[in-house]
């Protein structure tokens, strides 16, 4: 175990061990606590933020092969040391992108299911072939919308592959999902604690659709050091009785918050910290919010 | 047209016509520009954030007819006056019980399918026939799931009806989504706007389920004063291609960002408030972001 492991480790265990009952704990440690400060000056008419978000600004147009985590760790500085209830969301598109998770069109060759899919759906028979080859299983294709099981356990339209925003010169570029998110944030979390000794939890987000309702949200494909799904079974509520809601899906509601200030189009913001969002568990996967499929009504 | 009326329609228009282009404009207005202050001082360690989420604690636990408004207006006092950046989150569940959205389950006698769907599901029938009631259609009975389509259009479990943290005196109470929480949260917005003479936008939020992925998200169920729905259509990207993305539940993302404030149980924390959470587009309503069922393929 590295030097730099350990440090992530002993984070890790101090959150856990303090002594607060209750699964989920949400401390507000910059709250104010006194009406009157002890100068005899009155409180701050805007109290500090008890989950603040910051915007990382002007990182650059990423490439296959550029340094992600060199790049975060100097737009971090600034803001070391984290604790654990620092959070980093970064966007599945600038990730995929420094991975070199791209294909071209003009380069796939659609086999038979795809060219019948390509023309029940009216989609480009080469990106319905991308679509397959990401895939476990299709599990609806009707009025042009395909959707599919990812490999990853994702059930998303198109398998997230992305045509926009991918690169300047070329039309027939496509952006495919990263190849393992949670390994991504975790090797990207280590660069960061290599540069500043210190680094936050992160959540790789990516903005994606939903059944029965309208427009995406930043949904958490990739965790790194934090708990993806809190678990309140066993929490009484404030009578002692059975909770309604008994897990939380914590890292697709950081993914959500943090892309409220990502943005999309010209405004992409690439990536987005987090402070102030204590939660209480182990750490967790991407894959603890992906429902068993026995378990699922709709697909 | 009263006051207040107009106040919160000029606060609208201003926000509208601001010139910078796209859609969705979000702006930091506390964003730290230069690297080094006028007075030649090192910028600050920690920048002001650029989306601010402080809980509103202290509040009580509410009964029926408690003046819900009034209680937020005194809350919100050291925070006015607010800008077309401010939203403020409050849980369904107070806004369902101030206007006694409740129902004693001995009250209630179950019909022939309730009692049919009971067996079937291994739920109290009287429980059930309260979810018929609040429903236009059951959507899926199976492995002990009752999904509804409640009569709002909200696709949910057990249509959203709560037995947890009702009352304290008693087993049997639920409690029921608010009656119209569109109108529920605009007459809050006039009513805070009252007493400060300037209110900032509203959501009420409630922790729902979903297909396909584990945990209760944070999610709008009422708006007042932003839109819901955030419409990319016809923006570019970076390169001028068509986004893959083009709507956004932007009252969503606000719900579940509030939501990891919020916590469940022993932490329920009813409110919450955003600052920096600019969004371009006309006032929205809860029913922009309910698919129509015939662009639904899991219904």
């Amino acid at each position: 175990m590295s030097g730099v492991e350990m440090l992530l480790l002993h984070e890790r265990s101090n959150s856990e061990q303090e002594p607060e009952g209750g699964i989920v704990q949400l401390r507000s440690p910059s709250r104010p606590e006194a009406r009157v400060r002890e100068d005899g000056l009155p409180r701050p008419a805007r109290p500090v933020a008890d989950l603040a978000l910051t915007a990382l600004h002007n990182l650059p147009d990423f490439s296959p092969g550029d340094p992600l985590g060199d790049i975060l760790a100097d737009a971090l500085a600034d803001f070391a040391p984290f604790d654990s209830g620092d959070v980093l969301v970064i966007a599945q598109k600038v990730v995929s992108k420094v991975e070199g998770r791209l294909r071209q069109l003009d380069e796939i060759a659609p086999q038979a299911q795809a060219t019948e899919l390509a023309e029940h759906l009216k989609k480009d028979a080469r990106l319905v072939q991308a679509v397959l080859d990401e895939s476990r299983r299709v599990v609806r294709a009707e009025n042009g919308v395909l959707i599919v099981e990812h490999r990853l356990g994702l059930i998303m339209a198109n398998a997230g592959i992305d045509q926009s925003n991918v690169m300047q010169s070329d039309g027939g570029t496509i952006l495919l999902l990263p190849d393992d998110p949670d390994g991504s944030a975790a090797a990207l979390r280590l660069e960061i604690a290599r540069h500043l000794a210190t680094a936050p939890a992160i959540v790789i987000a990516d903005s994606i659709g939903r059944p029965w309702r309208e427009g995406a949200v930043g949904t958490a494909i990739g965790v790194s050091g934090l708990p993806a799904l809190l678990d309140l079974r066993g929490n009484d509520d404030l009578y002692g009785r059975k909770l309604r809601v008994t897990t939380v899906a914590h890292a697709d509601q950081l993914a959500a918050a943090a892309s409220i200030l990502m943005g999309q189009g010209k405004e992409g913001i690439p990536a987005v910290l987090m402070r102030g969002a204590y939660a209480r568990g182990p750490a967790g996967a991407m894959s603890d919010l992906i429902r068993p499929s026995g378990n699922d009504l709709f697909r």
